[in-house]
């Protein structure tokens, strides 16, 4: 029967990772796409997600099973809920490459602004940094690394008023780019979720292994805007 | 044993309930604070929410200790995991909430816009009346209810879009309103987002008392901009 357990714990966590990786390539493609105004690499965005769907329902499946079938320890409990709840942050952080992928998709309908967005491309490179330590942070039950996830939230939170920043300048200069610029704003807004996203993971994994909550420590939880 | 399980899942379940009154008043004041330029209303947003916070790990820690400490069969864990994810959602619906506050205040600080958002007051309206929807469905084990909140999230989709259409003629027509117009974009998009988390909690309800999955069963889950 333990043994048993253990397989199952050890496969929800490679359906995890799997999940993970896709969520990871849809956020690699949206970016490409974004940055390197490549409509093929958005197509993929759009390809992926009815397999991170399936995934995202056969995970929570699984997990429940496990807790129904078995009688798990506390520890093990911890780790499957950390499980469904990590299932459901990456199934959101799809959802954002998505949007991403959407909204990439008009601006470059669109004419090309003459202003450049120095803030993003080190936006996605963030936002996609945090998503890999926070699942290397799970996959190594690394409590320093989920903790520097944490830290990094802050920086995406800085770049992307930047960004805002810098699109309300544009639009008030200039009314003709007021449908760009406003896909730009969204596009760094889906960004700073999936960064919320990641740290989200990362409070889990750091819950998963000590067992101590850290969720709502400081002040200022809520960001304005967002 | 069964007696005392039943007696810890009533316990959970009005903590849960306690959770979703505060969450509706803090929307409640958020909306107030809008429509009514309530700048005590909005103060009140913020005091409730360290409550909120409280509860929401109180909430967490009471479901795991339930699952470990008993045995509990199928159904049980379906309502506790249910519980779990209900729980997060709130949480989540709170923070829209004081971004609303928020963005309020900005708003309010500004100078007054001549145009009228229509469709403002509905969208605060029906994320309220989901939000209630989605509880009693809970309490009630109520399907037909929470399907009903799963249809209602189109209308607030469509009253977003209308939001965002009169937002960007505002800003292409007047430079000057841009600061103002950007904040009703956001606090539209606020309000979508009640919204689509109380269709999670709803979907959750389905899948507590059917065992069944209701979750990307349409072709589009994602809407463009979210």
């Amino acid at each position: 029967m333990h043994r048993h357990f253990e397989d199952a714990e050890e496969e929800l966590k490679q359906r995890l990772l799997r999940m993970g990786g896709l969520v990871e390539d849809m956020l690699s493609y949206a970016g490409k796409g974004l940055l390197e105004k490549d409509e093929t690499a958005l197509k993929k965005v759009y390809e992926t997600e009815a397999e991170v769907n399936r995934l995202h329902i056969e995970l929570d499946d699984r997990a429940l099973k496990l807790i129904a079938l078995h009688q798990p320890a506390a520890a093990d409990v911890r780790f499957t809920v950390a499980c469904i709840k990590i299932n459901s942050d990456l199934e959101r952080i799809g959802d954002q490459a998505m949007n991403i992928a959407q909204n990439t998709e008009i601006f470059l309908k669109r004419p090309p602004l003459a202003h450049t967005f120095v803030a993003l491309p080190r936006m996605v490179e963030l936002a996609a940094s945090m998503l890999k330590n926070s699942l290397d942070a799970f996959v190594g039950k690394n409590v320093e690394l989920a903790g520097a996830v944490l830290s990094s939230d802050t920086e995406e939170d800085r770049l992307k008023s930047a960004v805002f920043h810098a699109v309300m300048g544009l639009m008030q200069n200039d009314a003709s780019t007021v449908q760009s610029a406003l896909c730009i704003m969204l596009i760094a807004r889906n960004l700073e979720r999936i960064a919320d996203h990641a740290t989200n993971i990362s409070e889990d994994v750091i819950f998963m292994v000590r067992g101590t909550d850290v969720r709502h420590h400081s002040a200022g939880t809520s960001k304005i805007g967002a």
